[in-house]
């Protein structure tokens, strides 16, 4: 039997879709952007290729992170599984040096097993180990490049994208493209706003046309302190925008100018929420929240409509094997489980709003820094979200790029001098968290009332809790005892340390 | 310049010691061995072999393990330096999945790249990746063999590690031979204890004679509960102790037998320490002391003698490159630092006990298990052991081996049946730690009255700290200012979290 053969056997055609000629794949994935676009109600910030995009696709109302961090969330944009299940518990890079399991399958990694696509990556990817996340054509900082010029600078991206389309086009394989955009992320003193904005040392990027803002004109959402320092802080993001909005516009330029439009399924995402206090690295909705964007060339009767269904970036997996035509492959790793993913595909919803279902989300954080231990384990609802903070007797941790945000100083300067924080929580608050927190999203959106322990939600916790339990069970969660308890074979044993 | 030319910039030869025609290492490493030998006191078990190794080695009454956790503290002893600053924070196996940063050096590192060494490992390795710790001559788990044959069965032990010193004879280049004993381990129902001892479906490993010992003549530390079934414990303990120290006496007869008795420098520690309770991942004593020799055949003069000398492992590192003639490698990975040796060479010791300095070590836990997150900083001197616990709010974490030994099985289940442990510590106080700790060890042995807000010791406690502190900095510990604070460059900011 040849090798190939043998892969045949672990992927199967879906019953479900019929295998097209070409259908081809564009996921392109932005760092640390919130709701900040029209799309999802700000109109202060102008993203017209955004909203380009949205004209053509099936925007979500609720679309959510697997775990607001970077590394982690690529990890579960391209592999389907939680962080605690494919082992990428925090960043990957430098000191904090996380992998996931090497038996780990990723998207890359089952399309480049059947030798039948084209993968290829240009930009942020942030993940290990790289034979895990296999790209054939890969322009990334872990290729050698410098993560601005691969991530930012969008006339290079452009340039790079071109190049992969020719080769498919040349090579006649269906293709899977990911793009990593590194804005909007901090880095270069504040945002990198200015970076090949044409102003004096910041050199030029000839495709980028910056929109500037007055920090008058931002919108300053709930969870941000309402101060002239947030609002500059802001008004540095919303600009770091236009050069991703600009970069989404000059890919479906190229999808289109090399005639791609019509058979390429387009997806949009988020990694984590927005960089700002109470939102990246928490699981609150101002952290867990995403845009999200899916064009289906294929059914075009939802175009421009919006979806109520609850998603999650682990949908990607699964709509990216549907759309190919594919059967997620049948391994285990370490668990007791074997290896299967537990969401569902996008595509259905594409052709018509669903009426039952689509009302669960999961997600779960470990670290983000490597310093930054703080798992949490969460279940939204269409009403409830339930929090399992399992280090919460310590103080929550803050990542070094939010902490020297201009944002979180002054909030610490106005704390430091019993100023007011002008915030809608105390920083004892947001530091000292209960080992559980149920919020009623519909009556308490902004997520500052927890019902845990209130007789009157007695039910809500407990079912919550045990669906949260059962997800974490069949995901092969690490911490599924912890902090109570040690996790022998599958059965957690007492501890009795009062918890 | 050739590639060898180059070399020879970074490996110059130490003033200190003129190199030899043919000088070699035995490093012989235990698992989860403490002081259970009559070399420490302990009369209740028989050693022969390694009292037979203590006749011409210097014994050390004070060597600590720089980590009580097998992955870290195999890293350390590899590397020389702490694992926060090598990046094996935890264990290395499945979900655990920690790995040394690509660019440390390890001692089978440096002597690879120089190729006038023959390098070999055989038994437990337990330390990635493999670009860090390459050896050219490799039995381990790592290599697809089964840990219990290559870490327990001492026959198969004997017949490779002959077969490495017969190729060592061939090529005519020094050797390092690092022994890996997986004994004396927990793992197959309770200790390994009958793995090849010739009873019913266990083997037989044709060069142990097993050594059986009746639970009522254990000798039981004051660390561990005195209960029937600890006792039972220990006995089985001893029993695989005996299969350990019958590997040694091997090693040192194939040593003999292949004329290399007179050239070969041999080092004997244990990773970490004995698998009980306040022992084995505790930083306290019981889980830092550890048993240390080194037989120094060039000078016989302490030969059988013991040293009080404050020593590490951390320290073998430093010894083996003096004894080889080598310089440490001028490099730096991510800290501000360049990664440089904190610790001396040993063998000045072998030759007169030191008047002065040797009186203080440090240690330094993050992890274990991936789920057991406790950092843990430590500084000993003669007198005082002062430890800083940063997660101290939650919890101590418990191994799930330590957790499933009868020892602390049974310990849960007095506990949860109100019945008196016999323990020296209440279960809650062995859970809940203060930040701080401040022992006198000289008067209190058993670390039981917390020091650090006593007045009296107020000077003793803050310069311990800042001395710690100094050595945090200087070993690029990423953990530097938790939990008050985010290290920015190479500053410690305020969090303002009450902390
Ligand atoms: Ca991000
Ligand atoms: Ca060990
Ligand atoms: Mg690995
Ligand atoms: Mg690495």
């Amino acid at each position: 039997m040849s090798h190939y053969s043998i892969l045949l056997v672990f992927f199967l055609t879906c019953s479900c879709f019929t295998a097209h000629a070409k259908r081809n794949v564009l996921l392109m994935v932005a760092d640390d952007e919130g709701l900040e676009t029209p799309i999802y109600g700000n109109n202060r910030i102008k993203t017209p290729n955004l909203q380009r995009l949205a004209q053509r696709s099936l925007v979500f109302n609720h679309a959510f992170t697997s775990v607001s961090s970077c590394s982690p969330s690529r990890s579960c944009i391209m592999t389907g599984l939680p962080q605690h299940q494919n082992g990428m518990y925090g960043l990957e890079h430098a000191i904090h040096h996380f992998s996931s399991f090497d038996g780990i399958m990723s998207l890359p990694r089952i399309l480049n097993k059947t030798e039948k696509y084209w993968t290829g990556i240009i930009g942020k990817k942030h993940v290990a180990p790289e034979s895990v996340y296999p790209y054939a054509y890969s322009f990334t900082e872990q290729d050698g490049y410098n993560l601005n010029q691969v991530g930012r600078n969008i006339t290079l991206m452009k340039e790079l994208a071109r190049d992969f389309l020719a080769q498919a086009q040349k090579s006649d394989l269906p293709f899977f493209l990911y793009i990593g955009f590194f804005d909007a992320h901090r880095g270069c003193d504040g945002f990198c706003e200015n970076f090949g904005d044409g102003s004096k040392g910041n050199g030029v990027i000839p495709d980028w046309t910056p929109t500037v803002y007055d920090p008058d004109d931002v919108e300053v959402p709930y969870f941000i302190p309402d101060t002239p320092v947030a609002r500059k802080d802001i008004a540095n993001q919303y600009k770091t925008i236009s050069r991703l909005d600009q970069g989404v516009g000059l890919m479906l330029d190229a999808l289109k100018d090399f005639g791609f439009d019509d058979d390429t399924l387009i997806l949009y995402i988020s990694d984590n929420g927005t960089p700002f206090p109470n939102a990246k690295t928490n699981l609150y909705e101002s952290g867990m929240v995403e845009p999200m964007m899916i064009s289906n060339p294929e059914d075009k009767s939802r175009w421009g409509k919006t979806s109520d269904a609850l998603v999650s970036s682990t949908n990607i997996v699964p709509t990216v094997l549907d759309w190919f035509g594919l059967k997620y492959p049948d391994y285990t790793v370490f668990g007791p489980n074997p290896t299967r993913l537990e969401t569902e595909s996008l595509l259905p919803v594409t052709a018509s709003e669903p009426t039952k279902g689509w009302d669960t989300v999961f997600a779960s954080h470990d670290f983000h820094e490597v310093t930054m231990y703080y798992p949490m384990r969460v279940m939204r609802t269409k009403d409830f979200r339930l929090i399992h903070n399992l280090n919460f007797a310590m103080p929550y941790p803050l990542a070094t790029d939010l902490y020297s945000s201009i944002t979180y100083l002054d909030l610490l300067s106005n704390v430091a001098a019993n100023k007011s924080t002008h915030w809608f929580k105390t920083l004892h608050q947001y530091y000292y968290r209960d080992q559980y927190e149920l919020f009623d999203i519909k009556n308490d959106p902004h997520e500052l009332k927890n019902l845990a322990t209130d007789p009157e939600y007695a039910s809500v916790f407990e079912e919550m809790k045990s669906n949260l339990t059962e997800w974490r069970r069949i995901t092969d969660d690490p911490w599924l005892c912890w902090p109570s308890g040690v996790l022998l074979g599958s059965k957690c044993n007492p501890l009795y340390n009062g918890l």
